[in-house]
């Protein structure tokens, strides 16, 4: 696959909130759980973990929980994405607070990335109330839930929205 | 671009931390920044800036801030991925401790990836002096670096480091 592939690919990756029902495959799904465990992460610690979600009942409660984005449950498949904070915690604040966040958020591009690939939509949805969500997964302490990602067929074909310039995104120092 | 030509290619990141010193091309440069643009980011808010650093001694007084990681100054580019605090700030502390941080990091899977597919090697290193490299470069008061990204033609071929397994990586709920 050539960069250029690629960058098509990044290019027309949209966020997703309309989705049919039909279930993912068991390919799939095997595809979307590869693109999770080979992100990268800070010391190689993987300081993640996440739950695939496919009961209807916890996929309605868990829309609830995000505000009443009740698209999340439309989509045959519902990741929640924890961050797990013991496994950073040696590095203090810094680990806990930082290096967990971007060892999940890596995770999530490559599952966003291969869903799209495989012709499946998702959404990256992070406003939620995290004590609900906490609850209604039943998670231990250590887990932080930091997003929530809805997989499936795409409903819509949403226009790219708009991005910052070049010049705006990125200052060279020569 | 088919699921399993980007598995393979997400598969095959390696974090390189040796470089030869070949300048990117113009065309490397821009697929890069076209990485970073079109990743997502919470609400489109895209929280994030980078600099692009080629000056070598700038690049060797970050390397040292990186607690003398000398191998970020062998590449002939040297990404910092800095955290917009103002932007997501409407969001209250969640969203300056959380989606910025994972804006950031979106765009930093992005760019990863993109260098793979352009046979270049990177490496997300986010161990360093936060206050010394904000310094370094001048940053204003609300960008915060949160990684630095060396990117160049490898000069090694790490093995695969290992992974948690499936089953460790995701919990099914039905």
């Amino acid at each position: 696959m050539t960069g250029k592939e690629l960058l098509e690919l990044i290019r027309t990756r949209r966020s997703i909130r309309a989705f049919k029902p039909d279930p993912l495959t068991e390919e799939q799904t095997e595809a979307l759980i590869e693109a999770i465990r080979w992100a990268p992460s800070a010391g190689n610690l993987q300081s993640r973990k996440f739950y695939f979600v496919t009961n209807k009942n916890l996929q309605t409660r868990l829309a609830r929980a995000a505000w009443e984005q009740y698209f999340i449950s439309e989509a045959p498949l519902v990741v929640v994405a924890c961050a797990d904070t013991r496994i950073q915690a040696r590095y203090g604040t810094r680990g806990v607070a930082l290096y967990t966040i971007m060892d999940v958020a890596a995770s999530i591009q490559n599952l966003a990335l291969v869903a799209h690939a495989l012709g499946l939509g998702s959404c990256w949805v992070s406003a939620f109330d995290e004590g609900a969500v906490h609850s209604l997964l039943q998670l231990p302490p250590f887990l932080r839930p930091v997003a929530i990602v809805p997989v499936g067929k795409p409903a819509e074909q949403p226009s790219p929205p708009p991005r910052v310039s070049k010049e705006e995104a990125v200052t060279f120092i020569d």
